[in-house]
Formats: C-alpha cells, sequence, structure tokens
C-alpha cells in the first residue's frame, strides 16, 4: 500500500488562525489589480473603512496595515508610548506574555500580573495595582481578550470598570485578534482607547492585514508619543490626502477579500456570528468533556464565563503527549490542530471553531480528533462526536440559540 | 435569529456525482486557453488519452467527448447500433433502465430481464437467455457496473463467463460511468467490448466530459452499424489526422483538468483508490447498520459481495420519507446526498463517497445524516459514527487495508 498516505480530499484546518478562507472571499481575490489611483478602488477601500468600524462597533479612527497581527501589537505600542514607559501586563496566557516582550523589545517597562494560565486575572487586582501608582507611571494595560494558548476570555467591561474606579488615566489596549468577529466586543460602549486585530481568524481572510482602532484619548497620546516610528504613523496616515493610504502601495487585492469577508458578516449579522460560534464552541467543550471521562484530559479554562468562543484548549493529564496527538491527525488524519504554547507545549492541543466553520465541519474535526485518540491509544470514552450532535440538533431545535 | 440561515463554512457534497472536485483540478482549469493547434495544448491531450488507458486497463481505442454520461451512452449505442437490433438490460437499477429507455429512443429494441433492486441479475439468467437465442437477435448486452439508485455491484467477469458460455455473438457493454477509478474495473482482461464513462464521479472532474473504450470487436460492429451520428462518429474520430480530434473544438481546459486528475490518481496508485473507497464504503455501512437497529432503515444492497465501493443506498422502512431527509441534510445541515430514484423515489436516500473524498468528510457527512435523524425524529441507534471511526483506525492500525 505505498500510496496509502497519499493524502486525498480536503483536509480540515482546526487552528485558531489562520482559519478557513471561504470561497466567496478566495475568489474575490482572484482579479488583476487596478492602478492606485482608480476611483473604483479607491472607494471600495473607503467602504472597508466604513464597515470595519461595525465590526469594531466604533465611530473612532481605524488603521489598516499591510502586516499580520504582530505588526498590528506594534502599530498600536509604538503610536501611544514613548521608550522607557510602563505597561502593566494582566497575564491571559501566551500572548499577554507576547505582546508585554514585544513592548519590551520597543524599550518600554512591562510589569507583570502573574495568572494561573487557567484563569483569567480578577479585575481587581488590576484596580488595586493601578490605585497604588500615584505618579501614573503606568501609561497602558495590555489586555488580550482570548488568550488562545489556554482558551481562555476575560472580561473587557469589567477591567474598563477597574481602570475607571482606580481613577488612573493609564490606557487600555484591548488585542481582539482572535475574537474580532467571533465573541462580542464593543470599541466605544466598553471605552477602549486601542483596540487591535488582525484577517485570518473571525474575517476569514488570508494572513497578511492587520488593524487598529484608536479612541480619542489614543489619538493625544500619540501626539506626545516619541517612540520610533514611520509605516506605522497614524500622524501620517492621518494628514495624507486620503486618510486610506497605507504609507504606499495599498494591499488592494487582499482589500478585495476584505471587502467580500465584511459582506459575509454582515449579510449574516454579528448577532448571528456570535451565537454560531457559541454552539460550535459549547459542541466541542460537550466532547471534550465527554472524552475525559476516561481521566486523560480536561478542558484547560476552569471558569465557565470565561470559555472562549473562537477555541478551545484540552490540558492532558502527565504522560500524554499533545505534540503527537497534534502531528498524528494533521499527518495522517488530514485534521489541522493547534499545538500546545510556551508553558503548555506539549502538555496541551487545542482545536480551533473560529472563522468560516459550521457544523459538518466540526463533526469532521471532532470526529478526527477521536479517531486520533484511539490510533494512539489514548485512554478516552467513545462519543463524544454523537453528544456533540444531540447538543447542536436540540440548538436547531430552539432556532439556533446556544 | 434572522441570520440563522445563512450558511457559512464549506458545505459537504455526498452525492454519488457529480463529487468534490479538488484544489489541484480547479486550479488545473483557472487559465487561459491556448490556440487549438498549439503543440503544448496538443501533446496535453494526447497524454490524457494515454493516462486514460491506464485507468480503464485496455490497450484499445478510447474516445472523448464534450458531453455528459449520457452522451456517451448515446455514442456507444449509435457507433455500434442499427435501428431495429435488439439489446438485452439485465435491471441493476435506474440506470440500467435508463439506458435501455434511451436505446428505445434511438430506434432500437430491448428486452429487460426484471431485477428486484436490491440484488444483481444472476448472470445464468444472461447465458440461458443468450443461449435460446438462436438467431442472434440480440446484439449486445448493456450492463451497469454499479447501479448508484441500488447501489448495487454486478460482476462484469461473470457476465462475460455467461455470454461465452452461451456461445452468442452479442456485444458485452458497460457503463463504468459510477466505478471508474472508484472499483477495480479491466476493459481488456475482462472482455469487455464497450465501456462507457463520464468525469464527474471517480474522475473528480466537473460534470462535462464523456468516454467511450471500444474493442476491436467493438470497431467491426461499428462498420455495420447504420445508425445516424456524425458528433459522436468512430470513423470519424480516427480517420482525422490525429485521433484526438473532438469533432470540432476540443475542451482544452476541461482536459487540463482531467490531466491534473490522471496524475493524481496514478500518483496515489490505482489500488490504493480502490481500497480507499472500500474503505469509506464500508464505514459507511457499519454507521447504516448501526443506525438501523432501531428498525427504521436498512441497507438497499442484500449480497455483501455486490456491496458498491462509492455510494450507499439507504432503504426507509414505510412511513419514513427519504426525500424530507434529503432536504433537511442539504438545507439545513449543509451535506448534500442523493435521493431515492424511480421505483426508490422517495423511499430511500443515498449517501455518495466516491472521488476526492476523506476520513474527515465522511465523518462530517455520517454525522450530519446522524444529526438529521435525530432533528427529525427518524428512529436511529446514537453512535453510528463513533462504529465508523472504530473501523477506520483498525485500517489505519493495519496500513490502510479494508
Amino acid at each position: 500500500m505505498s500510496g496509502y498516505n497519499v493524502k486525498r480530499g480536503r483536509s480540515l484546518l482546526n487552528t485558531p488562525g489562520p482559519t478557513n478562507v471561504p470561497e466567496q472571499v478566495q475568489q474575490a481575490m482572484v482579479r488583476n489589480p487596478l492602478d492606485l489611483g482608480d476611483p473604483r478602488a479607491l472607494s471600495m477601500i473607503e467602504t472597508c473603512f466604513r464597515d470595519l468600524k461595525k465590526i469594531f462597533k466604533t465611530e473612532h479612527e481605524i488603521f489598516m496595515y499591510a502586516a499580520n497581527g504582530h505588526g498590528a501589537w506594534e502599530a498600536a505600542l509604538v503610536n501611544t508610548m514613548s521608550p522607557g514607559d510602563l505597561l502593566l501586563v494582566p497575564e491571559l496566557g501566551n500572548f499577554s506574555t507576547g505582546w508585554g516582550e514585544m513592548a519590551e523589545a520597543l524599550q518600554m517597562r512591562t510589569e507583570t500580573i502573574k495568572g494561573d494560565w487557567r484563569q483569567a486575572i480578577d479585575p481587581a487586582k488590576i484596580r488595586d495595582r493601578l490605585a497604588a501608582d500615584k505618579n501614573h507611571e503606568i501609561k497602558g494595560v495590555l489586555v488580550i481578550q482570548t488568550d488562545t494558548a489556554t482558551s481562555v476570555t476575560c472580561d473587557v467591561p469589567a477591567i474598563r470598570k477597574a481602570i475607571d474606579e482606580s481613577g488612573h488615566p493609564a490606557l487600555l489596549f484591548v488585542d481582539t485578534i482572535p475574537t474580532l468577529a467571533v465573541t462580542d466586543f464593543r470599541m466605544d460602549e466598553w471605552g477602549v482607547d486601542v483596540a487591535v486585530s488582525a484577517s485570518q481568524k473571525g474575517l476569514m481572510m488570508p494572513p497578511g492585514l492587520g488593524f487598529v482602532a484608536a479612541s480619542p484619548k489614543a489619538l493625544e497620546a500619540h501626539k506626545k508619543a516619541t517612540s520610533q516610528r514611520r509605516y506605522w504613523d497614524w500622524s501620517l496616515r492621518l494628514a495624507a490626502e486620503s486618510y486610506r493610504t497605507f504609507c504606499g502601495t495599498s494591499p488592494q487585492i487582499q482589500l478585495y477579500g476584505l471587502r467580500a469577508s465584511l459582506d459575509m458578516l454582515l449579510e449574516e449579522g454579528l448577532e448571528n456570528v456570535f451565537a454560531r460560534h457559541k454552539r460550535l464552541a459549547r459542541a466541542t467543550r460537550i466532547a471534550v468533556e465527554h472524552w475525559g471521562q476516561a481521566g486523560a484530559m480536561e478542558l484547560n479554562a476552569i471558569n465557565p464565563d470565561q470559555y472562549a468562543d473562537g477555541v478551545t484548549t484540552i490540558l492532558l493529564k502527565e504522560g500524554y503527549d499533545g505534540t503527537k496527538i497534534r502531528d498524528v491527525c494533521r499527518d495522517e488524519l488530514q485534521c489541522a490542530l493547534g499545538g500546545g504554547l510556551r508553558n503548555l507545549s506539549g502538555k496541551a492541543f487545542r482545536i480551533g471553531h473560529m472563522g468560516d466553520m459550521n457544523e459538518p465541519m466540526l463533526y469532521g474535526a471532532l470526529a478526527s480528533v477521536e479517531a486520533t485518540f484511539a490510533y494512539l491509544g489514548v485512554p478516552y470514552t467513545p462519543g463524544g462526536v454523537t453528544k456533540a450532535i444531540e447538543y447542536l440538533v436540540e440548538c436547531r431545535k430552539r432556532g439556533g440559540k446556544a
């Protein structure tokens, strides 16, 4: 059976980014560029800015970059901070640490409120630390809405409230990279100062576009911030003839893709997008908890009100190898999962269920994970998929409510 | 939840044709045509003829048509038969009847050996009927290798043997439309005179190409056959400067797709292609038999040695509506199945598992069918997917053997 390992059929992509790019978006990008100044391209780009604001739920400025999420992280920092500025980092998982490391590399300073990677930092700790900072040395708080390494989601409005209670002027930064168009996010209503996102998750796009939304308070801070910058610079982009400039050539073809993605999201309606993710996430957790009765694994997130809608991290008991599960599931069973990151390296794996995802796709992924356990001899209680089916059929009977 | 019915994610196509077109084939067809006489196009087409012979397992002539399977049916008949000629039709299901109806419309005559739509006609009946035809009024026997309506497969070599035992000169026609590159077929070794196929099933192509392979005996019959024909005419195609002619413009873009498909089949190896289909088919039957314990359904095919590798027909007990199952599974659960045809209309549904299909895709389909039963209240024993997983993992442990 020498050709047995030749792969046929569509492979499943169940990582928490990049996510599946729907055919509508793929097809929108199969085109020749127009010239940079073609009014058709310019007006298409203008509608992207307009509709992206609906997704961020903001009336404030939005900046788009030919960059990935790390680029957007950097843009957020260098536009508002100066070398030596102190940032408070409530640790939610790998990505709060990573954003803090980037700030350090950019000559800012960070102070981490240590977390246990299984639950979010109590907002009271943020409030107390800020209240103790009488000289307002802390300039910003770096919040990750959902850390995909841990699949823990934090309560952004509660953090806003904590900052307000402390009477501290620090800017509230929120990373919505894996949550925008997955989980509710309300830039303006929640008083977020800087929100960061990227194209390759809930927006169902190829990687390569980064987004930053900035409140008036963030734009004020920008004026005094002395970090070195040019490509990322908000002033340059705002001062240009049209704010649509991208500091050079615009990523026009990707923007045609974004246009298609925004059309799809607005057609479905954000509330339905969120509900779909909630259903798929809960179905996944139901399967994991069923499998876990055999004692080899459990949900990494501890608190139900901190569960993530776009990804599920499965924590393995001592002796089971998350990397092996991920490798076999991808290389043999044609279903790509996320691995354990940093503290969870080898100790966990992750099922992504964000973006252009539906029930048959999730069923395929859950069954492939179940097959991987069986193949590797990882103890599990069979029937996780059966339980997921039961739950999703119940949702369907009540009109889609998760 | 007004946008709840907006569909997101990839839908599953589990019909017995058209089947999924793999990305490699899609991409091969995204191109501008070359001019008709471009040597690069001509030599590409020549390799398609060459490699298609490997798929039919023949050294004989192959004709390709810009047409669907019905076009290839007609080409087979009008090239070898004359008005008034009698054809023997062993009834396997909808498609033997359909091919016979086409012969009647073309002014040939047919005689059907009635079947029960759940098992193949005993070859002895064919032998006896031919032996009784002392004047050799019967000119051909129309055989469908697998009738997708019934999911019953017949034994082509046994039919050849039956014809030989009768000492009758009738031509053996075989429809391999849903079996080529799904189930083993050996044109030359099995002594088939005319084999018919099409692009949209095991060949993983869009519909639009039809194929006919003709033995020397069929080419002899062709010389005497007086049916009206031009587009389908073998002589015209053979006499042309190059036998690659298509009676006019060649469907060049589709042929680039076919080239990609043949590359994929030859890379995987036909034996592996057949084994993959056998595994997926058996996993499907295991799920169906598990569901069927609740009394609402059973496999339509009765004899295990006549099971089909590319499709499974599920026969429903009185009172259950196959059309409704199919509609809900496609329109709500995003998984397209086949419906019941002709005698089985409304009484059955069909799960296709042919072509560019793998385990995660099948898991998604089986789970979607299971969810459809749950949603509609069709009695079933939950856990069909779990059983399919167990079986396919066992296959994997033994290196892919079904």
